[in-house]
Order: structure tokens, then sequence, then C-alpha cells
């Protein structure tokens, strides 16, 4: 290994310690923190953000970049350069003084913003917001200027997405999904819910819990799973992934479907090859392939009726009680019920798109000087009424519910309906080599696991996110295949 | 405030997120980590320490500590010099590579250790062993050429203590203490402790602890208390201070003296002045003063007659059946009674000094280098016998209980005795001005907390250590005040 290399290798632990380090401190935080001790954790966090950024962002660095691009002989040292000279030149084309600014301006925001959705008021938090929207323009300004803004943070998120590209997919969602769901609507069996709302013992969840992570195959020496009010999932490095969930005592669903999901983040994320392990190349790729697989996981797996099917004697043996007299095919079709709602996290996997879909051509609009802030509230309202056909009662359940654009991300939101996507793909691929259905039967996701670290896991970000979808999904993108997933489904779950 | 100042101040604030780092990642491996997952945790923690290492010795360091000295004008600026020079200093003359292989070292010495006191091996951790004894020996000799090596490292954790003071000290302990024991033992009363092996449900145990927490005025918005194997307490920052605590089935009292314990040291931290957060003068001083403010709250409050009558509601309340026919006189003499046994940690008040001083003695004369490694067992277990009249029946019951010495931790044992010993002078002082014994019998120890704060907490490392001692004793040191407090609670109880 030449010498420039061992240097950037040197380079990355050090990169990757500060990384280490904050992702401590922002889940000591989310877990077990005193109340009121923010303060001094804002200052340390603060100077190891810094200190990060200076790591990186320095003549000496941006030299060792171009010494290194002539030295890099393997696909990982070309590879290293690659991401590390990406994320050089992306960041220090922000002036320093504009970024700091920038992230003070966005944890002070993500407080307003909490502030404002307790109390229903927009308008304490538009302020912020139109800041943090003229942050994000200005910044998408240095990184590609004449690029278009929205595009430019879309790319930041999932690498290659352009806007075309996306109108056109949600375009074909919407020309599926809208009609699915008044088919559904209109004509739809019933489907019984009613034994979910019950008294679920803390006990009988945990042991669900357990059974999953079982089942998904996670090392229990290498991952846990904690307690969180929303749940989450935050890898240290490859051997220590920590996830958690959150236990409802009415509604045990939440819990199963939050363990099944952020396991699939888990599994993704330890199974990286350890050769990229402290280097920048290390964990998932885009946000958009991470979602694909707590997706494929959460849905194509564990609401599966197969899998519910393999997961009924552990479900009645626990709560014996409150499922008495339903059916395992009851179950199913209840944790599948497609019924528009105000609120994104609570969605169905039909609905779960729309919700999406509001947000992308909002924040596009904000980003491209379209929409004005104090417009927002009004033009959700309307595109929730359009296009699941609810009335939004406050902006608490309506703009104000979800923490992303406070936190300053915009163009985020798009990888959640795009990872379902790359999932019903995969899973309709891999279909083909592996009998999924008796495997999702038996419970035995040994070869499904495998064959996903074939695919995906093992690169972490060595290779290009454009390869990776490629190779996970066993040929080009198309999102027909999420269609065709979404219409069989429901079809035979409604008797349309 | 001068340009120099202002750039020590910066340089301190990044110095403080490097230990707030490092506090972070070493909380959470001891509360919550997956067992397997040290490995990316050790060059996480590696990287950090050296970059902390490296922010404080370079050249430009050294020239604004210069620079800073001739500009400091207030007594807080002076200090914040003073303290770094100090660090620097002492740190400089270490040679980088020497500094780093030992901490490398002393964490594989830790592993070692901990798998020869499982399996009672003293063979296979001597090697290490005998290492961090010559690391120490040699970094001794760098810190302060041609003194005695076992005072440089004296000290260093109890910054002014010389081996003659500690000789003295320790011989007029045992002048004391070991006739003191023997008359226990030759006449004292009978002392009943039956009914403390008992079951003590949890639910009482987590009551008693809030009620510990409580009485000593913890904010709960400020410091939470957790659970691991080995109680311990780590702050953060003045406002996130953390404690734990362990509960054990059949011994109540272990988890109630903890909490006292940890709550003094919490107490301490939590109470520095906030014009020092996030410089180096930020948190308590020296061991031994930390250790004074915990013994003072586990056996000055939480060990005397009338803070146990004070307790004695609470605790029949929470243990009706298992207090059923005890009194709160008879749980007082039980919680105190004198017994010399095996684990230092287990020690009662009386033998605990005796426990040290095996220490001191043992590590006085490996650094002296007039003791090998491979004949430490036996001089274990012969000191044993002489000072506590015990055999030592295996080393993991002898020399291998304590972490310290593979941790590279010689020379602060006798800080645990010198902080008993400050608690029992400082009590007696305080006692002058307060109703101590009222206080205590009422639960209301907000006017020991304030003369505490006054005396000793606000100062974080402002004041100089023996300055510290001074101020919080009331006058110069003097052990017979220990002595005195030692003989008249002996005395009592056993009816000597």
């Amino acid at each position: 290994m030449k010498e420039s290399i061992q240097a950037l290798r040197a380079l990355e632990k050090q990169y990757y310690a500060y990384y280490y380090a904050l992702a401590a401190i922002e889940y000591d935080e989310s877990t077990v923190a005193p109340p009121e001790s923010a303060a001094g954790r804002a200052v340390a966090a603060e100077a190891l953000s810094e200190a990060q950024f200076r790591l990186l962002v320095n003549p000496e660095t941006d030299a060792l970049l171009t010494t290194a691009a002539a030295d890099a002989e393997t696909e990982q040292e070309k590879a290293e350069v690659r991401e590390l000279r990406r994320r050089y030149n992306e960041i220090c084309r922000i002036p320093p003084a504009e970024y700091a600014a920038f992230a003070s301006l966005a944890q002070q925001s993500v407080t307003v913003w909490g502030k404002a959705k307790r109390n229903n008021d927009f308008a304490a938090y538009a302020p912020y917001l139109e800041k943090l929207v003229a942050g994000r323009r200005a910044q998408a300004g240095y990184i590609a200027p004449g690029r278009d803004p929205y595009e430019v943070w879309l790319d930041q998120y999932e690498r290659g997405l352009t806007i075309a590209r996306c109108d056109e997919f949600f375009a074909t969602l919407r020309t599926a999904i809208v009609p699915l769901l008044a088919a559904i609507r209109q004509r739809g069996r019933a489907v019984r819910a009613d034994f979910l709302d019950a008294d679920w013992p803390m006990e009988g969840q945990r042991a669900i819990s357990q059974a999953i992570m079982r089942r998904w195959t996670i090392d229990p020496e290498h991952c846990i799973l904690g307690e969180t009010e929303h749940p989450f999932t935050t890898n240290f490095w490859r051997g220590d992934v920590r996830i958690t969930t959150h236990y409802l005592p009415r509604d045990m669903a939440s819990n199963l479907y939050s363990v099944a999901h952020e396991g699939g983040h888990a599994l993704y994320e330890l199974h990286v090859d350890p050769a990229l392990d402290y280097t920048i190349l290390s964990g998932g790729s885009t946000m958009g392939l991470h979602e694909s697989q707590s997706r494929l996981f959460e849905n194509c797996v564990a609401r599966s009726r197969e899998f519910i099917g393999c997961l009924w004697p552990t479900l009645t043996a626990q709560f014996p009680t409150q499922l008495a007299g339903v059916t395992a095919e009851e179950f199913y079709r209840a944790v599948n019920r497609a019924e528009p709602g105000l609120i994104r996290t609570e969605a169905d996997e039909l609905t779960y798109s729309l919700h999406i879909m509001v947000r992308y051509e909002l924040e596009k609009a904000l980003l491209q000087g379209t929409l004005a802030v104090r417009d927002l509230p009004a033009a959700w309202n309307e595109k929730y009424q359009e296009y699941l056909g609810i009335t939004v009662p406050d902006d608490t359940h309506g703009v104000l519910q979800d923490i992303h654009w406070a936190m300053g991300d915009m163009g985020y939101f798009p990888s959640y309906a795009l990872g379902s996507a790359y999932a019903a793909q995969a899973v309709a691929d891999i279909g083909k080599k592996l009998p999924l259905a008796t495997l999702f039967a038996s419970g035995e996701l040994t070869p499904l696991v495998k064959e996903l670290k074939t695919r995906l896991w093992q690169y972490g970000c060595k290779k290009e996110p454009a390869w990776l979808v490629e190779n996970l999904c066993g040929g080009a993108f198309d999102p027909q295949y999420y269609i065709k997933y979404l219409t069989d489904k429901y079809t035979d779950i409604y008797g349309l």
C-alpha cells in the first residue's frame, strides 16, 4: 500500500472516531440522558463536529487526496479516494461560517418546531423554516452553481436522482395507487381490525420483539434493542448496531413492525464487509437503499401472509385472550388494511407513498422558490384533501408533524418511497431464485439474508449507489414491480 | 479578557469535548453496549485520546501557555493557566510513543486481569503487571527525574502527598485500628445481622434508592441513576452527572450504601461553580477530596444512628416482613458491624483502611523495585494475615480482586483512606456550626449541602488541593479526627 493511502487510512480512522463519538452522544441523548443536560452536550457536539470538519477540509487533506488519487491501486482504495474527494468538494465549497451557522440554526429550529407542534403554532416556527429554506438554497448554489437547488439536495440524499426521474416515479405511483385506493373504498370487502384495539401486556410484546430479532438472524452479541419514543437504528460501527422500539399498551402492531423495520436497517449495517471497517466506506449506502432493506423486512417479510402464519403460534401463545377467535388470515388483513390517515408514520403500505408525494411536491416548491413558507400550511392541507381525501384539522396533525424540515433535511422524503419500490423489485427478482413463500412460512430467513448480503450489504459505500440499486434489484430500476406488488396484495386482501 | 486567554478558553472547550466524548463512550460501554462491541470502540477511543493529547502537547500550545501566563488577570484565569501548564509539563515529558504504548498495554491488561481473576490464574497476569510496573517507573523518571517513583505517582493522584506523610498517616491508623479491632473481637457485645440475609424485592430497593436521592437533594433533571455490576459516578459536565448502583436480591444494604456513596460524588460535581464550565477547572479536585465527599455521605450521614432513625419508617414500609421484629438500633449496628474480610469493597468502615494499607505497602514496594511481581501474591497473603488476621484462600479473593493495578493505577489506593479521614475531620468541624445530629435525624440535609458547597464543591479545580483540604476540614489535616470518629463509634456499638 502506497504511503499516501496509508495516510488516508489514518485520516479515515480519525474521521470515524468523531463519527463514533457523535453517534454515542446522540444515542445517549435519545435513550438515557437526564432531562436538563442539553447545554453541555451541545457544546461538546459542536466542538467535535468542528474538529471533524477541520480534519477533512484543509489544504493538506486536499493535497493528500490528489496524491492518493494517483496512488490508489485496489478498488477499495479508489473508492475511498472517490468518497472522500466528493465530501471534500461538497463541504469545502460552503463557507465555514455559513456551514456552522446553518448547523446552529437547525439545532434551534428543532426545539422551536417541537414547541410549535405541541402548541399548533406554525407562525412561531415559520421564521425558522424560512431561514432554513434560504440556507439550503444558498448551499445548493455553492455545491452546484446553476443547478436546480432542489435537485442538488435530491442528489445529496440519493446520489444520481433527478427531479425528472422523481416526477415520473411519483406520477407512476399516483396513477396506480389513487384508483386502487378508490376501488378499495368503493367495493373492497370489510377488513376486521377491532381486535387490535386491546390491552397488550408488555411481557408478551417483549417476547414478540425477541422472536423477530431471532428470525431476522440478528446477532445479540453485536446488536441490542432499546426503548425510545420514536424507534430508530444507529450504528456505532459494523460490530455495534443499536435499534430501538416503543411499546404501546393498546397497539401491539406498532412494536412488532418497528422491530421488523429497524431490524432490516440493522442487518444491512451488521453485514458490511469488515475490510471497510473504520474507512469512509463503512456503513450502508444511500438513504433510499437503507430504507429499501428496512421496508423489505417490515413489509415484504413481516406483513406477508406466509410470515404471519409462521409467527401465529408465538402470537397466540403470548396473547391467548386478545387473539381468541381471531384467525391468522384476519390478523394478516388487519395489519395490512389500507386507510387514508393524517399521519405519515402511521400510514399503511398503500397510502404511505401519497404522504411522501405531498412532501415531495411541497419541499420542491419551497426550494425552487415557487412556494412561500407562509403559504405552506394551506398548500399542505389542499394536497391531503386531493391525494388522500382527508381534511387536516390542525397544523399539529398536518404540516408540523415531521421533524425533517426543522433539521434542514429537504430532499430526503423521496428516499422513503424509492426504498419501498427498490424492495418490491428486489423481492420479485430474488423470488426467481429462492422459494420465498416457503421460507417466510417456515421463518427460515437465512437464505434471504445471504442473498441480500451478496447483492447489497457487503459493499457498504464501496460501489456507487446506481450500481448497488441495479445489483439489488437484478436489473434497471422499474417502479412497475412496486405497482404490481401493491396491486396484487391489495386486490387479494380486499377481494377486488 | 486578553486574546491569549480567549484562545486558551477555546482550547479548553475543545479539550472538554474530547473528555465528554470519552466519558459518554465509557458510560455506554459500562451500561448498555452489546457484548462483542469492544473492537470498534477501542479504535475510536484511542483516536480521540490521541487527538486530545495532540491538542495539548504541541509547540503552539506551549507558546500560548507562556503568553497566557503573563496575560492572566483574574484568579480563575491564573488557575486555568496553572492547571494546563502542569498537565502540559507532565505529559510532554513522556515520549508520545511510550505514552500510547502504555495506554494500549493497560487496555490489554484489564482484559487479561479479568480472565486471570475468573480463573484464579495470577501467572497469566504477571507478565502484564511486570510491564505496567516497569512503565510507571519509567514514566515517573520522565516526570520527575531522581524522585522516588512511587512518590511521583502519589503526587499525581493526591497533589502534594509524600511517602513520609503517607507512612505516618497509615502508622497512625494502624496504631489505633488494630487494637480497636482486637478489642471488638475479644470483648465486643454481639451484633445481630441475621435479618440482613433475606429476600429484598427490587421494587422496595428501588424505592430506597429514590428516597436517598431525594434526601441528598440530588436534582433528577441533572442526575440519573443507572444499573451496573459495579456502581460508579461519572460526570459528563456539571449539568449531567450519572451515578449507578446494583441491586442484589439478598443484600439490600449494598444498594442503599452504593447510592449514598455515589450520591456524594454526584453532589460534588453538580455544585461546581458554573463559571468553570467547559474549562480545565470544571469537575472535582483530587481523588482523595472526591472520596471524602462520597464517604462523608455514605458513612458519616447514611451510617449514622440519626439518619437510620430518619429512614426507618421508609425501610419498614418497604420491607415490613423482612424487618419485622427488628429495631432501628439493631439495623444501625448491623450495617456498621466490624468484621475482617477478604474483599476491600465489602469492608466495613473500621477494617477498610487496613485493606488500603496492604495495597499501599505493596504498590510502594513494587514501584520502588523492592518487591518483584512474582513475589506479590505471597506478600499479599502475608499482610492480610498480619493486619486483618485472615487467611487468603486464593488469588481471586486476594491479589487479583481489584482492577486498579491492571489499569495502571498505582499510587491511587491511599486516596481512599485519606478521603475517609478528611470526611471525619470535616464533619467534626461542620458540627461546631450546624446541629448535624438533629439534621440527620430529620433528614433535612440542605444546610450540610450548602456548607460543603461553600467549603469545597464550588471551587472545582480553581484552588490547589492543599488549600481545599484545609478549607474543607476547617484547619490543617489531622488524622486524629478520624481515629476519634472510629473509636467513639465502635466503642459505642460494641459496648467496649
